[in-house]
């Protein structure tokens, strides 16, 4: 698996790192993940692009086997013995009112709060967009801190936002299991569709 | 912004070009985007993580000049300039019929395509949401291959959709300028939140 690829400018142990050698975990062994690690994590990936730089990802770090307990009995029957023993799980969740932090985040156009986002069924649609785009940043993140990634949306969404959001204003997007891969930690590798049945030119 | 971030695994370099350093280009030289360089972004990103390894996600290469008129007159305002002089222009979009591959793409759990994905409203949210999280990783695969990205959002969503895909079945997610960057390419760096504005523990 560790084909490089010449033709870009990243070199090949972190094409390997991110991509190539990179799979989604089942399993994962006992080495705890600390907060360290998630603020590093963290303090790459925000600096990923976003609509009017708007950042409505949340991130809820699973630590209390009480809270633990209370997720996974949202979660998908295949879901649930994976997450209770994950060393880490994080709930990542977009905050729908993000754009109360528009005028200081987006400062070439402070107006765009109220210009774009005024009306809540629009401020959801993008909130959810853009959170999944920082969603998937956040799990290259977890690769590039030498951590294996086990994300899932198999989940009662509604169960989990009343669970864990009180507020009533943020929307799960994704469910993820984080540590060192375990044993057997995944299937093999599945095919991916060939470059001619993606991408097109007109 | 070369402050490397030592908890990584992922070496400095490679944390600039992808996240650091790198940032949303508005202007770009004349030089060209080769279909080779594509390629190579979509064979180094397509192992980013799925749910059920769907790939919804498709790549419209607007290469002729009536094709990128055609685009432009559905963009908001905004964009119809660096788009009409960006040396290449890609439309993201998702394909609501992505299950119909499910049987060879996740061959652990064939009957996926008829058990979850039988809904069309359901295909639809799914393929929003896995190719949104593929939208990011082409977004970071373009920089991997020290291309600059200009993701827009700010289009008539359903306009191009008649235009570019007859067949009703795909959902346009993004619409992405590439190229290398040109002369005041980009607004100063806007803020991020902090680390514990987005990440709290339970």
């Amino acid at each position: 698996m560790t084909t490089a690829n010449d033709a870009l400018v990243l070199d090949a142990a972190a094409q390997d790192l991110l991509f190539r050698e990179a799979r989604t975990a089942n399993t994962f062994t006992d080495e705890p993940v600390s907060d360290e690690q998630i603020q590093a994590v963290y303090e790459l990936v925000k600096f990923a692009p976003t609509a009017f730089n708007q950042q409505p990802l949340r991130v809820v770090l699973v630590r209390s086997p009480e809270a633990r307990e209370r997720l996974v009995s949202h979660l998908a029957d295949g879901n649930k013995a994976k997450t209770s023993t994950a060393p880490l799980v994080a709930i990542l969740a977009a905050d729908n009112e993000f754009h109360e932090e528009l005028p200081t985040q987006f400062p070439h156009f402070p107006a765009a709060k109220d210009v774009f986002f005024s009306e809540r069924p629009v401020r959801e649609g993008s909130a959810r967009m853009n959170g999944t785009l920082q969603v998937a940043y956040f799990i290259l993140g977890l690769r590039a801190a030498g951590l294996a990634a086990g994300p899932m949306t198999g989940f009662d969404a509604e169960g989990i936002d009343k669970e864990f959001f009180a507020d009533g204003d943020h929307s799960v997007l994704a469910v993820v299991n984080i540590g060192k891969p375990g044993a057997d930690a995944w299937f093999p590798r599945s095919p991916r569709l060939a470059y001619d049945e993606v991408v097109t030119t007109v």
